[in-house]
């Protein structure tokens, strides 16, 4: 399992590569598999754990992270042959050296950032494994759509929330924070911001003014345990991204508390949501203010139930190993 | 010869690893040595080219440059058993897949760029060569430290100059350019400058405002006749940097035509230019001021010989070919 190393696996905060290497890692030991995972040297795994950089990149300016990237894939490859199949969960470098792998590999592409990889997709002889329909790039071939999978056990089912909403991901115009402030602001509704501040400025010009500390709430990047909380008493995730996300991890772990998502239609969003069963799917902040009242009254406990079935981590599991037959089969 | 990729080899106008890349390669393929040399597609040379990226990155914005340079590194990778040695003159990234080459290594360290590229440096069994003294990393062992060479031929040597005062290199705080214009304008001379911009915030405010096609003329980046011709019809090269300049291929190749350089004292330039023969080192606008009618009454046949005593590309190929033979001796 060759995670990426922005930073640890799991992560303390952010980092949904890291959350998500992690997940699948630990299932497949769980399973019974013999698992190697390079990941950072302070990463935590019932799997051998194999590092060259002591600690992710992402917390530590002195590191270049492309530096320890080629280092990191470049003593994955020195142990390529003790293993069965490789599988590569940090994007471009390790398909450019393709070649140098032999042994099998299987790539999941967690969001396709644009043509610019496409020559190291294409010169690769990986397995493609994307995380939505709506993520895939027309020029590659895929074995599979997987869904993302987390564990129940970190999200528990909150019954009776708080009043508020909640806003959960990177503070960054493609994740629409601002959004979600006025459509709290006009709903009447208190609103909880979580999320590592990606782009400083945005943060200070459309976000901070609005900050109170009654109506607007912000926590920055929150741990597992705060996360839980904040997600599973909050009335209604908003997700009005404007982007095409990919996935969306955060929708997911919300809706694992029992708490519905209202989000923008774009990306992965109408596939990952059940419309009026997990949450809504929207076009604008008008849309999202008439349709939250409804997301609101949806009942909790369906939408933890359809959650745990379509986004349990063991249904991720299994689709992986079954992703790793296919491949071993040819 | 595994070369950068950023521009065509050798380049049309601006890259000088490029630029040195290429003649070092011509050297080694006249004394019959048997070359390959990796590089972009359009390159030309005397020896067999392989290449991956059809032209170099630098010149086309739909080019993701880590992902070619890799998919460069990865074809070379696979091709290197042919080889008895490989000579790396694109940086770090080769070095952090040393385990993978198993051919001996010599790499050229084009500027050592700072301490968060050691890790790659110290992953690698590959010999070392710094361009200049001044240049070296107290981190790192080098075998030795060869000057860039250049080719006379390219440069002629001009006996009789205009009156102008010339200043060449990337439009960049670094190079100095707007110190150029104030010795220049203060000295009373003309000032032709060239360079690619590569800071444009800098051009705008610091050097665009005092173009005016007569006292301060700019031609952007020049081909390699224009070079010659506007380098060597220059009674003297103001290179007024703001940083520790590794080598500084402009100094020589104005020197190689008969053009003493009046440099500031930073990085390399004291090596390069010897003092009250091929120019002079100062420390400050107002001792250029000064120095400057010394500098213009250089004998300029004397300039041009020491140029090509010191830094001819002969020079350069029999001291790469000296450092080949103690890494295969090892």
């Amino acid at each position: 399992m060759l995670g990426p190393i922005a930073w640890r696996t799991p992560p303390i905060s952010y980092g949904p590569w890291e959350r998500v290497t992690s997940l699948l890692t630990e299932g497949l030991v769980r399973r019974g598999l013999d698992v190697t995972l390079f990941a950072t040297g302070d990463s935590i795994t019932g799997a051998e754990l194999d590092a060259v950089a002591p600690h992710g990149y992402a917390e530590d300016p002195t590191m270049d992270g492309r530096v320890w990237e080629a280092l990191h894939v470049a003593h994955a490859l020195e142990r390529a042959g003790e293993y069965d199949l490789v599988h590569n969960q940090l994007d471009w470098l390790p398909l450019a050296f393709t070649a140098q792998w032999r042994t099998p590999m299987v790539t999941t592409v967690h969001g396709f950032s644009g043509p610019a990889i496409l020559p190291a997709y294409l010169a690769s002889a990986s397995a493609f494994v994307s995380i939505s329909d709506a993520d895939r790039s027309p020029s590659l071939e895929y074995l599979a759509t997987i869904h993302h999978g987390i564990d129940p056990a970190e999200l528990p089912y909150v019954a009776e929330p708080d009043d508020y909403l909640v806003s959960f991901g990177r503070i960054h115009p493609d994740k629409g924070t601002a959004a979600a402030i006025e459509i709290a602001r006009r709903a009447g509704r208190r609103l909880v911001i979580c999320g590592l501040v990606q782009d400083a400025d945005y943060f200070h010009a459309e976000v901070e003014p609005h900050i109170d500390g009654e109506g607007v709430v912000f926590l920055g990047a929150v741990g597992a345990e705060e996360r839980a909380r904040v997600l599973g008493h909050a009335v209604a995730l908003l997700h009005p991204i404007d982007f095409d996300e990919p996935f969306g991890l955060a929708v997911v772990e919300s809706m694992m508390c029992g708490t519905p998502a209202l989000a923008f239609r774009r990306g992965s969003m109408a596939a990952v949501i059940d419309e009026g069963v997990t949450g809504s799917t929207v076009a604008s902040i008008d849309e999202a203010i008439s349709a939250l009242p409804a997301v609101v009254a949806l009942n909790r406990r369906r939408v933890h139930d359809r959650a745990v079935a379509r986004f349990g981590v063991e249904r991720m599991v299994d689709q992986y190993l079954s992703v790793y037959e296919t491949v071993l089969a040819r």
